[in-house]
């Protein structure tokens, strides 16, 4: 039984599939893939685009999706295994995934880093958890990697550029300003993508601190390896933003200070100048430009770029319905 | 695109036509009218009736509505044009609401007034924020007026009195009492369908102080211009009730004391006796009472007054079920 | 009009007709008895399984269920008759039941008690009230009694046993522990249905102050004089656990320290090796165990207890979707 944890589990035919069967869903909305089927939304943390994405997509396919939010309307839930139970969670994964998996056709799970101990948090703990324990798949509705996002990103993309193949488009993957230092989930995954699609990649960050967990990084190298792009890293915004087609914004803590943001907080608030603004676009070969969204204007990137015609965060946005449709109604084809 | 943001921004044959197909779905409460089409609502305030009726009202429509908390379990909107968004909030209203658009076909806004400046919540800017930026209709469902609950106040009358044509009833909006200074919006809307139905209007309240913002006097001059029907103020109860055919009770907050209610405290307290009692409902020509709910018993009206048989608040309450289906089809139908 | 309170109001044919039905539910998903209606779900207090399964349940049936949590995303309400309503409520049962039944064929009520006077708390005044003002149908979805686990709790006996017919079984219903004192709503309720089974029943307890409320030792009482069951009282584990072939665990405060809590935790504390563990369970007659969960593994029950082949308490659980669905069938039916 797969799962939808990470798109560097599914092959390249296998993404392609689901960008298609997006592409179709964009045009035609409706229709019966999950008809009679359900899906739980399981929240560790807020959220607007996914939740109401996943919402709908499942009603469209006439299915239905119940939203749970931990710990908040629900019990707090335990990850540990051989735990003695004495302390504030009430309920183990290993039940709560056994009796969602009897209830629901597919789990989707979000659940942050706990910011505390990346060691920890890296290990993607309550994701897999409900990935070893349920007897449905599990769909990554953003935990330290963003997949979804991903799909969605490239279909803009091939949307954009009038073509599935965006082998040969320079793409920057630039750290930008925000006053929190914010999850590396969709930085990861703009990087994991964007090589897995054979772009030449920039990772353009303020210091070789702000470099991305290994993990992430040797996912990138692996498939430029394979796809024929290319990756770099670079700490020079102007000859980064030089010709690029696609400028991608994202925020992220560097990893060095996780935990300990204090002293980071001063470093970060010397690159306030990463934001996303005109001068930096005039740079690129008419570069799109985009970010996953929510976005601070005048912080991560200006009023002028978001409202300009190159600006395609809201397609970008809107293609996440499409793409969890998607994502859904393969998983549960293979379930049924 | 036509939204549903003021009763007073459509015309008298379009609300008239609303309240007949409320009345239809009334008798026939299924339809497909929003067959695979959805609405999100929009909630930066607690909610009973109004989530119950336009979740059910999708529902038995054929379609689907996503309930959105923002700040709660969603992020918090800056609804600021070329704000430096470096405080709390995470995301803009364009984005919010272009987003949201891409998504659902309507969009239910309910956003109380913050009561600490008139003068900016009169604005009532995150609905209109949300009426500027989004591409679909945007419906009212309370800011600083309330107009789904003025449609159904109006089918409750029709239906009590068996006509559709109210002129002629005499109609008392009384303030009375509550420990807290309330929201204007239900008053400011009895006010403006009361004069637009061409009815006999008498705002009945505590001072001069308690008269209701210029505006919504001046829309309700306007009215009784156009119906037919007149408008006074009173500040005597015995005088006010005399001869009612119509008893619309709602407390609310001075408008002098806006954000500095604690002067507006003991005043407000010398005015406990507006409370709706038998004896006050004896002076009427058996008068009708009604409320928007919620309602403090024996607070704002006596167990005597809620509980007799002249009560037509559950009437009332209902009533938003069949209206809002009756705004949301029409909306949809042209959005389609 | 029947509500479904407590098993104890429904006849023994009425009961194993539910339990048919559900049985029915569990082979065919899908149905068409709730189409096109609905019932709000009120939850007082935080839910995984019975609003998920609540939820879907009138999915699958046609239906569509709204969820709400009084007093959280809606207004908190009043439950007593007469009250001058000058304090935190905004609204009385009387209102929000009625109000409800207009909107809505089915009401579910989760109202835990408050654990401050037990001879308040005994009343269940939030279920009563709703049952007393609503003019639909009213579902017990846990109060001081929990009448769809009792119903989910069966239906796994009977599938386990390959038999409806209970009689003759040694049925063990043993106190366990954890670090709070818990709501008795779930013992008291497998205390009624095993007595109305006809099983031959022990409550295994650590001293007479645990023993349940009389109302429910006395529906026991009457039930094994009706059933030819039998109860008893134990405080003996070993001899309690021998040869049984059912053994239900629970955690619950003693009443006699209801709302005083601090004396009883020391006691609690030295009761914890009433867990339910591999040694205890090797007594039984090769017994089946369950547990209503959520469940803190190695404080109410060891993981190798937990993940025996003898656990049913994930059968349990997904029982309470298919049994939930026949009690809102019936209790729509009779309102059709």
């Amino acid at each position: 039984m797969k799962h939808f944890l990470n798109t560097q589990d599914w092959s390249r035919p296998e993404l392609d599939a689901l960008l298609t069967q997006a592409a179709l869903f964009k045009r035609n909305k409706l229709g019966g893939e999950l008809r009679g089927r359900s899906i739980a939304l399981v929240f560790f943390n807020p959220s607007l685009r996914t939740r109401t994405s996943f919402e709908l997509g499942a009603f469209q396919l006439g299915g239905h999706a119940v939203v749970l939010q931990p710990g908040k309307d629900a019990w707090p839930i335990e990850f540990d295994l051989g735990t003695v139970m004495d302390g504030d969670t009430e309920e183990h994964i290993a039940e709560v995934a056994r009796v969602l998996s009897r209830y629901v056709d597919l789990i989707g799970v979000r659940a942050f880093p706990k910011f505390i101990d990346w060691s920890l948090d890296r290990q993607d703990r309550v994701l897999q958890g409900f990935a070893k324990h349920a007897t449905v798949p599990v769909i990554n509705m953003e935990t330290i990697t963003h997949p979804c996002q991903e799909l969605a990103h490239v279909l803009a993309l091939q949307e954009h550029f009038g073509a599935t193949d965006l082998r040969g488009k320079k793409y920057v993957l630039t750290w930008t300003y925000h006053p929190k230092a914010l999850n590396t989930a969709v930085a990861n995954s703009a990087l994991t993508i964007a090589t897995r699609m054979g772009m030449d990649v920039t990772l353009l960050c303020p210091t070789p601190e702000y470099v991305l967990d290994e993990r992430y990084m040797g996912w990138a190298e692996q498939n430029v390896a394979e796809s024929g792009g290319s990756l770099k890293v670079s700490h020079d915004i102007d000859s980064a933003y030089a010709g690029a087609d696609v400028v991608y914004a994202k925020s992220w803590g560097a990893l060095p200070y996780f935990g300990n943001w204090g002293p980071e907080k001063p470093i970060r608030d010397g690159f306030r100048h990463f934001i996303v603004d005109e001068r930096k676009m005039a740079l690129t070969n008419n570069g799109v430009f985009s970010h996953c969204l929510p976005l601070r204007r005048n912080v991560k990137a200006t009023d002028a770029v978001m409202d300009s015609p190159n600006c395609i965060a809201i397609e970008e946005a809107e293609n996440r319905l499409h793409v969890q449709k998607a994502v859904m109604a393969a998983l549960a084809a293979q379930a049924s």
